[in-house]
């Protein structure tokens, strides 16, 4: 591939599998001498549509240009390829690296009445990319974070322990704002009793995504049946719950994230199409309703959640 | 409305319905003085997906600007105006009317071995808008109209009349391929037994949508049980039917369109999205195997077909 433009087109199996090649072709095919790299867009659902993202440099090789081409694209570039014709591309990018300038992650808490030390968190992001206007990734998880708040204190409830929304910065460029919360706060880790963050959509919600013990996901699946009035009691249970509090996967502190239909996601995630058409206002009410009841129970717990 | 820029944001209802906005916004809007007009893509959904297609003039009025915008900013645009928000909006567009210039239909046929003077005309369009390529509408049409012959004649199955494949030009900008052929050969409508059109998608086939008499539905209805291998053996009775067969629709002629499963043909139609991704080979090689086995009983029966 030395001195060519590395086409990738690969098939979408899963985000989780597939963003590799946005992430890394970039590095991978400099190291062996590429000029540049055209990946297929990370989707399983096309209208010729590009999607952007995170990708990573190497610095010990040449940053060589990428972008991102629609599924459409690289299927017809993958055909005149089979049938033995001469690719000639010419690339020409506007993209530019600007320098680093400060931002800032924003925090609300509605302070414990017993345990204000213990916090249970509710998170979301607040950047997106600049495509589209990221409602869904992530606005609904910013919105349903700020508003579980806000419906708390407008419901007046007060919780044992302290409720603490925080809206991350720069997650899109590699979980920065979070980073830079757990370095800053790292003596207050064993005063988290859960974390949560919506970062997978706000479509029909179904229930609640959980990383931790057996037993802490009984208590979890305790809290979760008194949604049974809008049919979101389902638990599931994974290890690799959210994208910022993945930051304190290590730290043994209960994670969940927000279980909803979103077998579209990945549709419209990071892309033009991620517009406010694709939130719908009933759902979003409903994950609303779920994210702060949840955040709710928890916080007012009579025992800490078990962790590890 | 006059000195304004006019914003259509119809609810797709289905493509009969819809389409009135796109075909007749301009110069309706133009007759009460407006400037140009901006209508809402006409599709059932949309990824940010802007979709062209026909649109009328009238003679009587000025002919302003129109364009077609996508779903999300005709959305936009209306829950800015519905808060109360100024709408300042600045069009510019490089479109522009180029003279008429020369077209032609393409046409071929497999003569019949005993009534070569009538004829069963399978037919598609070989035009498309200059957004993706057109593939199915209507590139899967016209393959499926010319692979019939190309199939038959492999085979070398011959038949009682003749069967002529119509590739027909210009149906995008209202049907001059086929207008053209109605009148040049007017004195042969007495000898189309069935007139069949594809330019409704070649997704996965049912069978048949047919228009003409219960006498003549029998008749096809007869044929299409034949495709019971493929499970196409349904019959869906319509007076609307084809496009460029619409021509004769006051002909009494039998008239036959391809039934397929094509929920999704308005996602991609007129739009970018319209590449040969969409096409299926399985599926085509289907709908081709339908088209091929109506059009040559149709054209091998003892009877002609009853028409009105």
């Amino acid at each position: 591939v030395s001195g060519k433009i590395v086409v990738f087109n690969e098939d979408w199996v899963s985000y989780g599998e597939t963003v590799k090649y946005r992430d890394y072709a970039a590095a991978n095919a400099a190291s062996y001498g590429a000029v540049a790299t055209l990946v297929r867009s990370v989707t399983p659902f096309s209208l010729n549509t590009p999607h952007t993202g995170w990708q990573d440099y190497n610095n010990s090789v040449t940053k060589i240009p990428t972008a991102c081409i629609t599924p459409e694209d690289a299927h017809m570039l993958h055909r005149m390829y089979k049938r033995g014709a001469k690719l000639l591309i010419n690339i020409k990018m506007g993209a530019q690296h600007l320098s680093d300038s400060v931002s800032r992650n924003t925090v609300a808490e509605l302070k414990g009445i017993l345990s204000p030390d213990k916090v249970v968190l509710v998170s979301g992001h607040l950047d997106s990319w600049d495509v589209g206007t990221g409602a869904m990734d992530d606005g609904g998880g910013a919105f349903i974070s700020w508003g579980a708040l806000a419906l708390l204190r407008k419901l007046n409830f007060k919780s044992r322990r302290t409720i603490r929304s925080v809206l991350w910065t720069a997650e899109e460029i590699g979980l920065v704002g979070a980073f830079a919360y757990a370095k800053r706060h790292r003596d207050e880790n064993q005063k988290f009793t859960l974390l949560m963050e919506s970062d997978e959509g706000t479509f029909n919600p179904l229930g609640i995504e959980f990383g931790g013990t057996d037993q802490a996901a009984c208590v979890i699946q305790e809290i979760v049946k008194l949604l049974h009035p809008i049919n979101a009691t389902n638990l599931e249970r994974s290890d690799n719950i959210g994208s910022d509090i993945m930051v304190w996967a290590n730290e043994g502190i209960p994670r969940a994230s927000l279980l909803n239909e979103n077998g579209k996601y990945f549709w419209y995630h990071h892309s033009d199409a991620d517009t406010m058409d694709v939130e719908d206002s009933e759902n979003l009410d409903k994950c609303l309703a779920v994210w702060t009841a949840v955040a709710y129970v928890a916080a007012d717990l009579s025992i800490d959640i078990p962790r590890k």
